[in-house]
Order: C-alpha cells, then sequence, then structure tokens
C-alpha cells in the first residue's frame, strides 16, 4: 500500500506544482530554472535583448533561494539583509529567439564572509536533446544590510547555501 | 491495475511539467496562468511598476494560445498573421509586491473576422484561499498579416479559439 | 546692446539645457516631451512594445511635473505623497520603430481633491512637419500616502497644476 | 555685426536642440551622454535594477553613433549590418536613485575588423561638481550581417569610430 500512497503524493504534489510557478530543480548542486521567451524579451533585431538575460538570471536565482526555503522578502524582513549585484560578466555566445523555452543553470562558486560569486549558463534544449549553450554569466553577490552597507551573511543563509558551494 | 498506471502517468506527466515553464491551465472557457513577482517587475514605490502589468498578461495570452496548440512563430510562418493590440484598458485595484505569486486569468469576449476581445485579470490567492483582484485588463487584439495590415483569423484559429469564446 | 545680452544669455541657457536630459515644453497648457526609440522599446515584430508606451507616459508625467519644479522625491519627502496609476485606457493606432524621435503630448483634464486625469498622445513628427499620432492614452491617477492610502493633494502641488487644469 | 548673428545661430540651434531627444556631445575622443532615472528604471531595493545599467549604456552608444551622422536604421539599410554585443563586464560601485540625472561616458577602446571594445561608465554629478562613478562597464560588439553572421566593419562606419580610437 506504501508505494500507492506514496505515488498518490507525488502526484498531487507534482500536480500541485504544475499549478504554481515552477521554482525549477536541482541537479546534483546546480539549480536549473525553466525560462520561456515572450515578446517583452525580444528587441527589433528579432533576438533576446542583452539586458533581458540578466533579468531571467535574477529570477534564477530568486528560484534557487526559494527552493532552498526562504525568500527577498522574509530575508529582508527576519535578516535584515538583500543581496545587491556587484559585478556582472556576460559573454554573449548564441540568440535566443521568441517562443523558445530556455534553462538557466546556476551554481554557486564561492561562498564567503559577505559575499558569493556564482556562475550561470543560460542554455537552449535542442529536438536531439543536446544543449546549446547562450550566455555564460560570472556574477558577484555582496550581503547588504538596510542602508546598503556591506553585511555578514546570516548563519541561516550559510547553511542553506553551504552544501551548494562545497562541491566541485 | 489501472488506476495505479495512470496515477503513475500522471505522476510522471506532471512531474514533466514541473520541469518546464508552466503554460496555465482552463477554468471552463478561462485560461489561468501563474506569474511570480520579481525584483525587475517592482519599482522604488516597493509595487509592481504599472506597465509591467501588461507583461504579465501578453504572458498569459500567449500561453493560453500554446495551451490551445499554436505559437507566435508558427502563426507567423504557417498562416503569416500575428496579433497585435488595439486597445488596452487597465483599472489598478490593488498593488502587488516583490516574492508575490500572482494569477492571470484570460477570458475570450469576442471573437470576429479580424479581430477579438479578451477580459484579462491579475489576481492574488490570500492565504484563506480567497482572491484578491489586483487589476482588471479589456485587451483588444486586431489579427495582422506581415505588412501590418488588418488580415482575418485563419479558420485552424477560429476553431481553436471559437470554444472559448462562446460561453459566457 | 541689452538684446545682444539677453541673447547671449538665451544661447547659453539653451547650450545648458542641450547638456540636461530634456524635460520637455509647454504649447499653452500641453507638455511637450521629446523621446528617441530604442531597441529595449522595440520587440520581435520590430515595431514597440505595447506595454512600453506607458513607460514613455511615464517620463512624459515625470517631466512635467519636473518643469513645473517638483519631483517625485521631493512630493515623497517634503509631502509624504505620491501619484499612483488608478486607471489607463492605451488606444495603439501606428506602431513606431526604431531610432523614431516621438512626442509625447501631456495634458491635465480634470483636477480633482485627490485624484486627477490626464490625456497623452504618442505622435511622430513626419518630414512634412505633420503629425502622425501613434497612441491616445487617458489616465486617471490618485494621490497617495505613505501607506498607499489616498490622500489630498497638497496645496502646493495643486497650485502648479491648477492652471494647467483650466481647459483650453 | 557676424558675431551677433553667429550668437542668433546659436542660440536658435541650441533651442533646436532642446526641443529635441539629446544625442549628448564629446568631450574630446569621449562621448558624454545624460540620462534620468524614472521609476521604470528602479526596483523594490529603491536603487536602479542592474540589468537597466545596460540600457542606459545602449541608449549612450546608440547617441554616439547618431552624433557620429548614423542610425541603426540606416546601417541595417544601407550597410546591411548590426552591431551585437558579444560581451559585458558591469562591475557596480554606487546605486542610482530615482530622479537622479547621470552621465554615460563611452569611450571607443580598440577597433578591429569585424568588431570593436568600447569602455563605458555611469556617473553621477554631485552638487559640488564633482563625479561619483556608479557602474563600470567593458562592452565588446561584433559587427554582424542580416543572417547574425560576422561581417567586416563597412569602411564608412570605420572612418566615423577611427579617429576616436586611435588617441589615448
Amino acid at each position: 500500500m506504501y508505494p500507492m500512497i506514496s505515488f498518490m503524493k507525488m502526484a498531487m504534489n507534482a500536480n500541485f506544482e504544475a499549478r504554481c510557478c515552477s521554482s525549477g530543480w536541482f541537479e546534483g548542486t546546480c539549480h536549473v530554472f525553466p525560462v520561456r521567451v515572450y515578446y517583452e524579451d525580444t528587441d527589433a533585431a528579432g533576438i533576446v535583448y542583452y539586458a533581458n538575460y540578466l533579468k531571467l538570471a535574477e529570477r534564477a536565482r530568486t528560484e534557487m533561494m526559494r527552493c532552498l526555503g526562504t525568500e527577498h522578502q522574509s530575508l529582508i524582513g527576519e535578516a535584515g539583509i538583500a543581496f545587491v549585484v556587484r559585478s556582472c560578466n556576460a559573454e554573449y555566445l548564441q540568440p535566443a529567439r521568441l517562443d523558445e523555452e530556455l534553462l538557466v543553470r546556476t551554481q554557486i562558486r564561492e561562498l564567503r564572509g559577505a559575499s558569493m560569486r556564482m556562475s550561470q549558463n543560460v542554455v537552449r534544449q535542442e529536438m536531439d536533446g543536446a544543449e546549446t549553450k547562450l550566455v555564460d554569466l560570472a556574477i558577484r553577490l555582496a550581503c547588504m544590510n538596510g542602508d546598503l552597507k556591506p553585511a555578514r551573511l546570516p548563519g541561516s543563509v550559510r547553511k542553506l547555501l553551504g552544501g551548494l558551494a562545497e562541491e566541485r
């Protein structure tokens, strides 16, 4: 009976998930977040506007945190901190186009006292299952308090992120 | 055994869905699309910027079409047409904030030879299950050919949308 | 000699203006604000994305206030109020394209205790001097306090805007 | 009489400029472009959203080209080419806020056969005349033909940009 019940639960949970916004999933320590290209993302050249990949990347970072159980509003409200982008290096390899479904892969590279480094890739899954890398991002985030002064990463956040940063 | 198998299928499908971008679902003739509020959507007043609801609404219209089996690119490529917004009336009732999950409800109101009218609501589901209506949109879309001249709705699109427009 | 000096002043002022962001100018009670179409404003259909006209309109409303001597930050800081869009009705008549220079014309239609109505047009000046109307906007703005509750228009703002609302 | 006439012309030209969108100006080989921060540029943290500086930078690059006498549409129409961002490295030093007037400084660093490198700074002029550097951008642009394949910089564009790249 047990497997049946767990299947029912899985089905219900999965179904519930499909009726919410996806927060993505983890493959090992890498968070994966699906995003769709809409008209708003494109420009008159027919491709995704270069600044808009940074929006997709920020959605993915937010959802990685949500997968781990925390949100911007609770970070601000409970810990009094927020993350601010300090630097962002973007390599644009291939363009994305209207209607395409992309994946944003996010990996924590280094966790420091008051900052962290992530690498993020925006990829497109091709019909044959292969992946084409479109944009390569290296992001440095600083932890700030309410006055936009540097602040130490709270222990709770460090614990959440620690496991992801250790490997590789 | 049969229910078990169907549950497994359901679980697998639902799971598959959760690993893609959600295209939303139908409740009767009303399409429902979940959207999350990210930093990019908000402004210095701490609420979603008024123009950005129009982006959310356009995502929802696109996903309604995708649920029905068609996409912008195939409409352009196969039927040589695209939809252009002719008018948009927005009533802003309550503000949305960072991290909130919203629903966009889309209902086709009228289907004409070369245009259609939709009503769209952006709502927030409260903890108690009640819904708060945030924005009320009335949209008129015109069907255009590649030269941005009015064009008749292709029969295939009319068939897809016809069932949704009849009721109510 | 006097005209010469006033010309010099005019030249210097005008020159100074050209080295700042333009806040536009008044033609009678109508505020006129020039805006340029950049890649960020367009979409894959090769035209300005429908939501982005609302951004241009908001820039124009902000610059009308600045022309009158007030700014968002000082309204918030000194009067404790901000304007929030309550409704926005947009008619899209003709598309704008990359590189075009547009004008946003803003006219106050009605000034009430805690709200006001404006009409705004986005137009393109053609080579022959004629104007093509692209988008027609009717906007209702509510005055809100820091808690996003309705608030009366401060006397100082009412005085600034009063002259413009007096029909013509 | 001559200086008087030239002053009148200056006044009229400057005045004309103030009634158009500013395309900025050159200080030596550095192009300077003023931009204003509007609600659309900010986010719920009360500061300019990190992706939006890339929009400001692109406006500045476009206006530098316009100052030199060329536009996107004519590059596409006459030379069959467009510039695409290949990489963008952004260092975020200080935040910008609502209502602030910023300057984007653009300098061509290297002109190659089918690409160029620019550095761009977003700065704020303080009351005392000093400048605070907010964002530091290093941009690599590739010249592409209509099929998004690499193309050589047309001779006309090379001539326009050559003088700016040589110095320093």
